[in-house]
């Protein structure tokens, strides 16, 4: 038995997050697959008993549970003195970039990839409009990178695995990140980090269950 | 002089949040209009001297500039005392309905709203999309408000201000609030806190501007 247990599917950015830091911190950890696309996640059980919110990821330790990538990776910096902070500056900064992620980055690349690349809906207008948007996220990433080797400045954080946790199903966004290339660079400064893997390496569920 | 300096505008929930909390925290404090419709925060001026991430609000209070309402309301819970944490229990259940509405309430009704009411463009894809997952949001909340008294249990916090500021712009979301009686409940719970103001009577900038 694992000592942290994260529910989650190969094709969520926001548990490949989490699942990211778990390996990097060295945790004793298991996936344990959740069958969003048959609707699990929108189960009376699974709200009730993991998460109100309808979301992975979902950590279990021992008899706690928590919900939310940002808390979870707040939690595991602190258990593990990893990709954390050292000062309230230093925390403020982490979730300066955190929020930012959640409605801008992840927030819209989630959603655009999900209806462009996994439902196939075709160029819609709702897929433009997510593609606009994202691309205008991306510009500011590439203007903070072109400055910063992570986003608070020179050390790897939990804000960085929250901000690239999308754009490393690169072929699945259909947006050309060679457009960025500062954010490209510092997606190679993460890679870099020893323990390094790509989502469809860490978490199952991979490719997507064929329903027809 | 006041000792706080908001650059706001009315129509913007992300710094009403902002606003409501300097004003229930009973700050000296003053709003500096930000000609959003027409482009200042796009400007390289904006970016470069403000906010990088081109959005208001802004807090500038002495030599510091503070940015996204998240962060700014965290300093303030802290110089004030009031509406924050205690313990990092609650630290983390703010944080957790923070970046639920970032992402998920604000983070839709903003660009919902914007759409459908300020540049009237009907009801397209897009904004049916927004609306959908908008409510999808409603609903999870006005479950949890079955429950809690304010978002995190008993007491208002920053994670309030957060989640509710859009929805006081109610006659302009094109969704009726009344099929959510739990949330209708804790508006009126917020509404109730002494020297709650309406966000057109907090910042400047409302009635839009007549473009014509």
């Amino acid at each position: 038995m694992a000592e942290y247990v994260l529910h989650c599917m190969a094709q969520s950015g926001h548990s490949y997050k989490v699942a990211l830091m778990l390996e990097l911190c060295g945790a004793d950890w298991k996936p344990e697959w959740v069958d969003f696309f048959n609707g699990a996640t929108r189960t009376e059980e699974f709200r009730d008993t993991l998460n109100e919110m309808g979301e992975v990821p979902v950590l279990v330790h021992g008899d706690d549970i928590l919900t939310q990538s940002a808390v979870i990776m707040d939690d595991l910096s602190e258990k593990f003195g990893a990709f954390g902070w050292e000062n309230d500056e230093e925390r403020r900064e982490i979730l300066r970039w955190t929020i930012f992620d959640n409605q801008k980055v992840s927030g819209l690349l989630g959603p655009l990839r999900f209806l462009r690349t996994l439902m196939k809906t075709g160029e819609t207008d709702v897929v433009k409009w997510l593609d606009g948007r994202s691309k205008s996220a991306l510009a500011i990433l590439d203007k903070h990178f072109a400055k910063n080797d992570f986003a608070i400045g020179k050390k790897p954080t939990s804000a960085d695995f929250s901000l690239c946790s999308y754009l490393f199903y690169e072929g699945e966004l259909g947006i050309d990140l060679e457009a960025y290339p500062n954010v490209t660079k510092w997606l190679g400064r993460i890679k870099a980090l020893p323990g390094w893997k790509h989502p469809y390496d860490l978490m199952p569920g991979h490719p997507l269950p064929d329903k027809t």
